[in-house]
């Protein structure tokens, strides 16, 4: 990660310019703007020349902090505020309704700047492979993890069949979510629910009466 | 469709090129360039320009026969043999057999220059809204009412449960296979098999023992 504070810290700032963002604020603005344009356009075409003039920044503040576009996309990535962050664990102790609120969180991310912008980089994955691996290190794999190891909870408690505890099963959700997304160009409640009670619980549940 | 002879006809070929490619053979070269490009690229970058050089022939014959390189992008996509054609039904009799040739068959066609083609154009559909509209009349849409189908006569034979005869349950094989080329790059025949053994056997079969 870049340092935040480098951006203030880069020379002295014209007194008169009152609105001026510094530091988090414009860190985050320069974030916004950078997953924004990706996800509009693509990484071919994204530049620090486009990203500094539609922040209202300076094209060198980026030189200064990001040796490439690439550097930049993946902290704006990995943000907390901007970005996807580190997964949280649902805890409602309820598989189907732990399932529902990792789909969902997954679903409203698709449709913010930071999931958008994940489907150039992951269509245009063979141009830039590097990246993609980042991408898939940081912020998917952590998701899959995550998931693999409540249907692991839900296998103990006798919820789910032993033999659906495995990295394919656990990817199903999350890739029907995405699916659904790029088909349709949008995931509703509805459809994270028909998800989870047409697909996932038929297919994971020990339950009878299917 | 565009008119296959249109470039024959369209004036005197000189006489002394006789390398000069003419008819079908010309057409389906520009349709191969036209998809190797789009998969290289975006449809943003996709030219008459460069499609022209890269396939040896004028820009005009081009623009004599598409008036867009969309309506092009469309020719060469569901051409019969460039591009996907017909969905061919398989008659195993044997609903795991029907799955594995279907999705084998989908895996195949990714990995080839019109299956790449699809991806800038699923993922940025939003740019392009009508041509994704038409790929998903043309060319997804009547492999899903194939699957559906298979679906509903295994249902009738009683090897699949009647609730898992639907649409979003038909999508799950295909959006899997695709998602296993976009995380992975390739699809092996494994991977179809897992598919097939791990996911949908388990969610659709009445078959007891999961």
């Amino acid at each position: 990660m870049s340092t935040p504070s480098a951006d203030t810290a880069a020379g002295p700032a014209p007194k008169g310019r009152a609105t001026r963002r510094r530091g988090d604020a414009l860190t985050r603005a320069i974030y916004l703007t950078t997953l924004t344009e990706l996800a509009e356009t693509s990484f071919e075409e994204l530049g620090f020349d486009r990203i500094a003039s539609r922040t209202g920044t300076g094209k060198a503040s980026l030189y200064r902090r990001w040796a490439t576009p690439a550097e930049l996309v993946m902290d704006a990535l990995t943000d907390p505020v901007s970005g996807f962050g580190e997964p949280a664990k649902p805890e409602t102790g309820a598989l189907r309704t732990d399932l529902l609120v990792l789909l969902r969180g997954l679903a409203r991310a698709l449709d913010e700047p930071h999931g958008r912008a994940l489907r150039p980089l992951m269509t245009q994955r063979s141009r830039h492979p590097e990246l993609y691996e980042r991408v898939r290190a940081l912020i998917l794999r952590p998701r899959q993890e995550l998931l693999l190891s409540l249907l692991r909870a839900a296998a103990d408690r006798g919820e789910v069949r032993p033999a659906a505890v495995t990295d394919r099963v656990a990817a199903v959700g999350p890739r029907l979510v995405v699916a659904e997304q790029m088909d349709t160009g949008a995931v509703s409640a509805a459809d994270v629910e028909a998800i989870v009670d047409e697909v996932l619980m038929p297919l994971i549940s020990t339950a009878p009466g299917r």
